[in-house]
């Protein structure tokens, strides 16, 4: 790690008032000097998505012990570009990202904003973590998980992370379990098969809410992200985005599309 | 192609009333059986996001000689799953997302509306397409691009597509230029660099607005998409969703974590 103070964005898609933000902010003051961009009300499952059909607004909200902290009413990916271009002094050393209410393996990786500011951070070559716990009550305690934590966060500002790489860092329910190490391995398969919990609201007027249930397609897999977190251990899987499918092109190329 | 005649779910991100989606509904009912789920609203760069935080809505709101549409307050990825499992009366064989009012190459992927409906068709399995035109105005006449997207969609039907595989295709501009041909190709690698006009509501307080550039990190690559939309072919880019960084896990592995 170099002399020079890490300079830290947090931020989270659970809301700046979300417990799991303000741990992370008080880990990620042991590190260096912190900012904070969070959205102002819950963004969960917002995925990549920007505020591009409305404006944003941002205020600034607390300025603690070193630190600020704004809100956003953008997602968290608006939080991380709104910080980088407008709110921060310079540009992070690191981004961190949670801690999610709620694990994110396997393709949550797809509809996670917790992990959106996160891989938004490595589109931007900046280091950046999200931090996921297997517990989605927003009364949770996410204490346990701090030590492992560091050690992540220490490592990272140690030796780097590849350019355009994130890690999604899951730790098991640390509420109920104590956690047995880490373990560095892939996102399991999988597809979220959703299903729709449908009532009337108050004016008899029906609407449906979405829920689902992941369905693991690499059940008993002991590389995997969800294997190995139901084993109590916390997982962290490097991620990239390449939306390419190479293998596909030249087979594709030779189909009619131009006769 | 099956003797079968194929049901064909059409959607988009700029909304139930896009001119876009009017041009992709007629084309798709030259191929089979057509139902609409679309959002009521703008829903352009949602990305993968779904509506958790809140009900969704959705409304019958025409039937058509041989096809139904419904409009849905959701995203355009909730518009599929609502699909799937409230409306459809079947599987359908075929997903189409568009015709969306400006280009999703490159990067856009990731932030794409558009993009994100045809990746959760492939994730269920479901052959799906994704179509935009390089001209982002309302009421831009997208109809000439039709004869390719006939001949896309008809060799679609034919071969098939790989497990978990849809296409992102982009049309020049057709407003202005007369399509060469079409070009298979991956997508440029790129960054979206924001920016953000700041302005003040007839209240006199201050918001942003989010708008940028796309910085392409393959300038002059032939083989890349925004490349070849650029010499007036359309582009076909075959995407799967794998966000693990496979190259990076057994080098992580190393790292001191549990020490």
């Amino acid at each position: 790690m170099s002399d020079k103070i890490p300079y830290i964005l947090v931020t989270n898609d659970d809301g700046i008032t979300a417990k799991g933000l303000r741990i992370l902010i008080e880990t990620a003051k042991k590190f260096g000097d912190v900012i904070v961009v969070a959205p102002d009300s819950h963004q969960s499952a917002k995925s990549h998505s920007i505020t591009q059909a409305s404006p944003i607004r941002f205020d600034k909200v607390e300025e603690f012990n070193g630190h600020l902290e704004y809100s956003c009413s953008g997602t968290p990916v608006d939080c991380v570009k709104l910080a980088l271009h407008e709110i921060s002094e310079r540009k992070p050393d690191l981004i961190l990202s949670g801690i999610n209410h709620g694990a994110n393996t396997s393709v949550s990786v797809l509809y996670s904003g917790t992990m959106g500011a996160a891989i938004e951070g490595s589109l931007h070559d900046i280091k950046s973590i999200g931090f996921s716990v297997d517990n989605h009550f927003s009364d949770a305690d996410f204490s346990d998980a701090v030590p492992w934590m560091e050690k992540i966060i220490s490592e990272v500002l140690d030796k780097g992370l590849p350019a355009g790489v994130s890690l999604n860092v899951n730790f098991p329910d640390v509420t109920k379990v104590k956690i047995k190490g880490i373990k560095t391995l892939r996102g399991a398969k999988g597809v979220w098969g959703e299903r729709f919990v449908k009532a009337n609201d108050p004016h008899m007027r029906n609407f449906v809410w979405i829920t689902g249930d992941l369905y693991n397609k690499d059940e008993g897999k002991e590389d995997t992200d969800i294997y190995q977190l139901k084993q109590e251990f916390a997982t962290v899987v490097p991620i990239k985005v390449d939306f390419n499918y190479y293998d596909f092109i030249s087979e594709l190329s030779e189909w009619d599309f131009n006769e």
